[in-house]
């Protein structure tokens, strides 16, 4: 395998291993043995840990780009339907995985926040930029009178992302997707309406 | 010291260090230097580090449990009321720690479920109950007609802490209250309404 495509599988193996146990509990030699890479190459792929943390957060928030970009730029559905999807996707995506791993993001937020600033910094930088695809949905939504202009766009696309990894977290605690269908339900009849 | 005392303060201090760098990283010795209790002495006071883990959860949960009950079944507050001021302390709470910890459950719960099938057990019976507290105050407010009968507390209890544990998330990683602000003000103004 050449250089790239060898990084490539460490990133993807070490994403699945770090959303199933954490990133602190992750160690590189079991990475790498799932990789098939000799033991003691890791440095040849990665500078360290964290570079190859910040590359496995990077990797998920591309992916994860992809998908709002699917779902929130679909401009055959409505905006609220939109978010509506995409949001009904993530319940089946969690619902297949029987309630494990949660989200990568919010998972990793809650482990390395108070630990490396630069996980935080990077991991703020995301849920900023879910926040601003949401708000803007919001408010496009309220340009074609969907939504009550009475609400914060900014606000409550936060309210949304809050709501929604709680909910997601619950899920995995409770190893049911039910949190997250009742997010669902509560949120369109009675967060996002028209008046 | 006796005992239960030495036991009690293992258990304090591991419940700080815990909250702040998660279970698995958390070290024995490291409490116990911190406790200033001699090595090696870990096993006089705990069976294994997953029952001085369950010692911390129960702890937390107690402590809890007597926040939920002053501010919940406080008569003198109107029931809407009382949630708010929960939420408004917690949000004090946070700030005054500069946002870091989180929530020591929502931590776990992040961190534990899909390791550990008695924690992960243990710490949705206590999302249970929290949840049921919630529930409860919602009812009352109902009955008091306070708010719409539209809603269903126990869907929308589970709805507030999902949105509160994401908030705290949420507050943890930007390093800002500001989450947990607007989830209460959102809460207020738009779900928790009479009618």
């Amino acid at each position: 395998m050449k250089k790239k495509d060898t990084q490539s599988e460490i990133i993807r193996i070490g994403t699945e291993m770090i959303a199933r146990q954490g990133y602190n509990v992750t160690g590189i030699d079991a990475i790498l043995k799932e990789a098939g890479v000799p033991k003691g190459s890791f440095y040849h792929y990665f500078k360290s840990k964290e570079e190859f943390g910040i590359a496995v957060i990077d990797h998920f928030a591309e992916r994860f780009e992809q998908r709002l970009e699917l779902f929130l730029n679909n401009k055959e559905m409505a905006p609220l339907g939109r978010i509506r999807d995409l949001l009904e996707s993530g319940l089946t995506h969690v619902t297949q995985n029987q309630c494990t791993k949660g989200c990568l993001i919010g998972n990793l937020g809650q482990e390395l926040a108070d630990l490396n600033e630069r996980f935080r910094a990077r991991l703020d930088e995301i849920f900023g930029v879910w926040r601003e695809r949401f708000a803007a949905c919001l408010a496009e939504a309220q340009n074609r009178g969907e939504l009550s202009c009475a609400i914060d766009p900014t606000i409550t696309a936060g309210f949304i992302l809050s709501g929604w990894e709680g909910a997601i977290l619950r899920a995995k605690v409770m190893k049911s997707p039910q949190p997250m269908r009742d997010f669902v339900d509560v949120l369109f009849s009675v967060v996002l309406l028209p008046k």
